[in-house]
């Protein structure tokens, strides 16, 4: 691993926020960049044309759901992630920490790992640092994360404290572990809601020594004043010539709030769970495309927006779908929401680019707007 | 109306089967032609410019369920049904006879019309000739058909004779009340399976002068050997040069059985309800991609296919999508099922323009390749 799969191009004076390029076997991602989550190896009901019509360069898949159902060896026969769902872009997947423990049953933590019962036949199973990144190895994805343990909120000092050093553990097995030189290998803190906790974790697990790195265990209930804090203290902590990614997180609130501090990469299900669920984003605040308000109202869901099912279709259109439960309404919601994140995102990196350090703090839909505008300009 | 809305463009000897080119508003439909179902405004999961892309030239959407809802009337403020689903093609609506007669609850008939329950909030509603003329005239498709009566099978001989005299009073009313001359109306053929009754419904249908014409009451419920003679009976009752519409029919099977027959028109949910469940046209044969013996499959769907769909995924990933119910897959399988659909007529097409009357005789799967070879010739 070179240091070279990360390039900061842009770090304007008066913020920690940067601009940069992580380089990958399936191309660069220009960052800050929002990966859409497709968790079962597809965004739902996007197809992979339609994701870079929204401007996604890279996409999330979730090792835990793969490793159930199809399994590892299926995907590595179509040609891992990029063959199997016909993405040619970069692809991150998780290491299905997460998933063990908010979503498995029956779970146990040893030093091995974690033991838990699949979900579709009651199974008993096993994700290890080393069957992790055999896993990952396998699903082939251009950039894998290492095996954490991420706990809940509220936890016991004593706990948090324990977990961490099994976390850093579990790094150094993944590290020994991971057998493929074409695939970046992230660590991830850890450490709870304690900022001591969150300062060992980052320094051992940089010591470790990974290619990029990530902030884990946030998201997990603690409230938003925490989570800002949890952010601002951890990210600064991690090496500045690194990518450094907040996993799970979040709104374009809580993205942007992370961006200003420096975090380069992010994920999150709300755009596209929240599109299923009627609620849109726009640049004149939310939507939520069931109210009796829109059933006559034939403007576009947001007139500002270029995307295309803005420049298609009309609220009166779209709630017509919705209240029908037709299954064309959540792809053309999905698209929007997409487009909205990745946007805004643009508007971010353009903000940087051109050292506009206040534009930083104006609000996501003033950088969406910007992002369109950049976008409709031609620039990248 | 003037005749020039139907041209017959080839009428090869040996068979009643024509080529010809319906002139609508819209543009025109090259016949044999297939008309998608987008029954609320939608075909299910395809956005209208994937549909252009299965190669679709006409859709079909159904009066009855917009009449409930969203109601004619958002539609027409949304530039009728073109300009709500933003589909710029021609478009064809039918009258909401056969949804009235087998999905309405409580209801009767009347020589006035036909009173039944919404399905929605249980109001009572009428469909009736003048009605149904002025819901079609406010959605506002190319093509709009006669308020009928749709007799289920068996029914007996005096019923049928009563509903015969009765759809010919109300195809008068139709007439009369039809307040559009950019719209076509057809009229639609009856008389059950009794074959002086068609002959009696053709020729009086026929009197009154619609420049197209349907053969509807087919499909509800007989042997196909039964169906298959009523269209042989139907079709050359009707004139030869106007447009022959076969309603609600069917398989591909059947489909080219009423080519043979001279029939113009067809439209069948039967491509996108069995693509949601999982029911595949190929070129080999039919595939149940559930089935356990593509898990491993990394074959495309069909090799012999150019859709968006064989060209980019595997047996094993659609069976994977499907398995997990994830939203991607129903417009997956639906786009294919439509191009199968769609190119089986360009393959019909083809046949006729060459005179090759013995491939109209040929089987779906060697229409269908036929329809792929002259589309990736470039011929229309």
């Amino acid at each position: 691993m070179s240091d070279a799969v990360f390039r900061v191009t842009a770090s304007p004076e008066g913020t920690p926020a940067r601009r940069g390029v992580l380089t990958t076997p399936h191309g660069d991602v220009n960052t800050p960049a929002f990966m859409s989550v497709g968790t079962k190896a597809t965004v739902k009901t996007m197809a992979p044309t339609e994701l870079r019509s929204c401007g996604a360069e890279i996409v999330l898949a979730n090792t835990y759901h793969l490793f159930l159902r199809p399994g590892p060896e299926l995907i590595a026969a179509a040609g891992g992630l990029h063959g199997f769902m016909a993405w040619d872009g970069p692809v991150l997947t998780d290491s299905g920490g997460f998933q063990v423990f908010s979503l498995a049953d029956a779970r146990k933590i040893t030093e091995e790992g974690a033991e838990f019962r699949s979900a579709i036949d009651g199974t008993k199973l096993m994700l290890s640092p080393e069957k992790a990144m055999e896993v990952q190895n396998a699903l082939g994805a251009d950039v894998i994360m290492a095996f954490d343990e991420c706990i809940p909120h509220p936890s016991d000092r004593a706990y948090v404290e324990e977990s961490v050093e099994r976390t850093l553990r579990w790094a150094a097995r993944c590290i020994t572990a991971h057998a493929r030189d074409d695939q970046l290998l992230f660590g991830i803190v850890q450490g709870g809601m304690y900022e001591d906790l969150r300062r060992v974790s980052a320094e051992r697990t940089v010591a470790l020594g990974f290619p990029g790195y990530a902030i884990g265990g946030l998201g997990v209930g603690e409230e938003k004043p925490l989570l800002y804090d949890m952010v601002a203290h951890t990210a600064p902590l991690l090496p500045a010539d690194s990518p450094r990614y907040l996993m799970g997180i979040g709104t374009p609130e809580d993205i942007l709030h992370a961006v200003r501090c420096g975090v380069d990469m992010f994920d999150c299900v709300l755009p596209t769970r929240n599109a299923r669920h009627g609620f849109l984003w726009t640049s004149t605040g939310p939507v939520r495309i069931r109210n009796a308000q829109y059933r006559e109202d034939l403007a576009p869901l947001d007139a500002a927006c270029d995307c295309s099912t803005c420049t298609r279709f009309s609220r009166a259109y779209l709630r017509h779908l919705y209240v029908e439960q037709e299954g064309l309404v959540a792809r053309l919601l999905t698209h929007h929401n997409l487009y909205f994140y990745l946007s805004m995102m643009v508007g971010v990196r353009d903000a940087l680019r051109a050292g506009d350090v206040a534009a930083l703090s104006s609000s996501a839909e003033d950088l969406f707007l910007r992002g369109v505008a950049t976008q409709q300009d031609g620039r990248p």
